[in-house]
């Protein structure tokens, strides 16, 4: 539940693929008021599209953090890098990191973090004293994204629709559980890196108490088919205990990505498994609606894929990157 | 996976309450050629009924660790016992914790094991590269004791069913996943500690592939149902890939352990949610029986129960502590 500190520069360093600087796209997207540009190494041949600025003078235009954008192979932290976080430090800007290394465990950073008192900032790594959930319930309401499979929109529909909501008059916040969200969000908890143990806890701290009318908007996290990370989406939803769920697929998927040999489930076997796991600390939980990631499909289909799940549902079916979520927005304040 | 160097010196500590000598209690019971004997402080009122050995004298006759066979409130490492564990590394022992603050936190621990050579080993906590799970299908058989509840016998369960099955003449393995079991085994992955990201993935490691009629033994952990631990057994019921399962039960729990609002679920409905989730990465998968730890019913009211479960479920029905679990044996062999 950290705060970083905005404006952020975002360093694409030496990315060739525009698949591994989908944090940077992420920020450039969700939160360009606060990107003061971009900055990358001179091989790079993918751009966020932003003005080229350099770490001093991102610091001297006010910038607080330069924020590492790309996912490196592996999440090391290669060689290759250092000499401009160095500059950046010693410009005073914080370095922002969602990789697995911490930024500690390079003695330059440490060294010249140490000069300019500027921060080095895992966002994967919990800062605070975590424990077992309780399973208590709280006050205010929450909805959780939750999915078929890993990577196809829970975040995006998440921040889709806590602007959805804010634009309809509700009191409503995105609660970020994963390093690009808490980067967007400037706050939040890497609930895949936290002890098995305390993985319903974490949930519970990242929407604490609320008044009755405010909703914590959370960002779902893998998949309850999932055979790598189905725990951390069960922690995540007990933790969670949302009042509404929104399920988000990607119609172009029928096996989980990277596991061909695992089909996925229905949508309506999906939602009965997301509902009956919830119940458990939250036994009136509901899916107000379906979000799709429809990138793969032309205007036809899309019209023609989304009235077949609504007939089939009886639910709203949205695109938040296409036409937005509002009707799932209306639906939870129904 | 470490490997513990026994024999043990069990130490108790200044333990005044049985409940917090868990550890010691399961290692006297199921690995007696491995204690030496116990050692605690003056103020401590529990016995494990051994006899009472020195460390200096139990590594004169050949013991490799002394072992902390109580569970402090908090996890933490009391200053009190500091002086004792300082004289087993002096005589050479290793010191072997479960404790949630690993060992090398204590400046004196560390300074005693450098002069003497002796290890600091801390089973909770992972000693090699976990990965995510790859849900790849390994050869050999697997079962996993799976609970309505934590803390009712899923330890003992696969203890006993290990035993059970090596007594029919069937190659198994108990493999530990948590931090008694691993004492017992002399190695393991206390799977509640890892990155919430590698619970499939460290679950995968412990029951690696094997020859076609091997069975491992897995131990469970937490439960389906549990608000705080669900995503642990999820994670370590996928990545088991078991074919069998074994419920465990405790018929004087209505709801969940220090949970008072979370009900239990009926046993055929476990059994159906077990299954149903297990079916993800071992579609075959079955359950072949019901573990009940009887301990707070009389004969006439053990008998009673136990038919009316058989009857009702259609399974073997047994009391590890109580006749033994040789009818689930040999219904996993059938």
């Amino acid at each position: 539940m950290r705060n970083l500190r905005k404006p952020y520069l975002l360093f694409l360093a030496g990315v060739t693929l525009k698949s591994d600087a989908k944090t940077g796209f992420g920020l450039r997207d969700w939160c360009p008021a606060d990107v003061i540009g971009e900055w990358a190494l001179p091989q790079a041949t993918v751009s966020l599209g932003l003005q080229v600025v350099t770490p001093a003078d991102a610091a001297a235009r006010g910038a607080g953090s330069l924020l590492i954008g790309v996912a490196p192979v592996g999440g090391q932290l290669p060689e290759s890098w250092i000499p401009t976080l160095v500059q950046a430090l010693d410009a005073g800007l914080d370095i922002v990191s969602g990789l697995h290394t911490r930024l500690e465990t390079c003695p330059a950073l440490v060294s010249a973090a140490a000069r300019s008192g500027a921060r080095l900032v895992n966002v994967r790594h919990a800062d605070r004293y975590l424990a077992p959930g309780t399973g208590r319930k709280r006050s205010g309401r929450r909805v959780l994204t939750v999915g078929t499979d890993c990577a196809l929109g829970k975040k995006y529909t998440a921040l889709a629709l806590a602007r959805a909501l804010q634009a309809l008059g509700a009191d409503a916040s995105f609660r970020a559980t994963g390093q690009t969200g808490i980067m967007i969000a400037g706050e939040g908890i890497a609930i895949d890196a936290v002890v098995a143990d305390f993985i319903s806890g974490a949930a519970e701290l990242l929407s604490p108490d609320n008044t009755a009318d405010h909703w914590d908007v959370i960002e779902g996290q893998g998949a309850l088919f999932h055979p790598a990370y189905a725990g951390v989406t069960l922690g995540l939803l007990h933790g969670s205990q949302p009042d509404a769920i929104v399920l988000c697929h990607d119609p172009s998927r029928s096996t989980i990505e990277d596991y061909p040999h695992i089909p996925l489930p229905s949508l309506k076997e999906a939602i009965r498994r997301y509902v009956e796991a919830a119940q458990l600390t939250n036994p009136s939980v509901r899916c107000v609606g379906v979000a799709i990631n429809s990138s793969t499909l032309d205007d036809t289909a899309w019209t023609r894929y989304r009235q077949a799940v609504a007939d089939e549902l009886d639910l709203p079916v949205c695109d938040p990157m296409r036409g937005g979520v509002d009707e799932i927005a209306r639906a939870l304040l129904a």
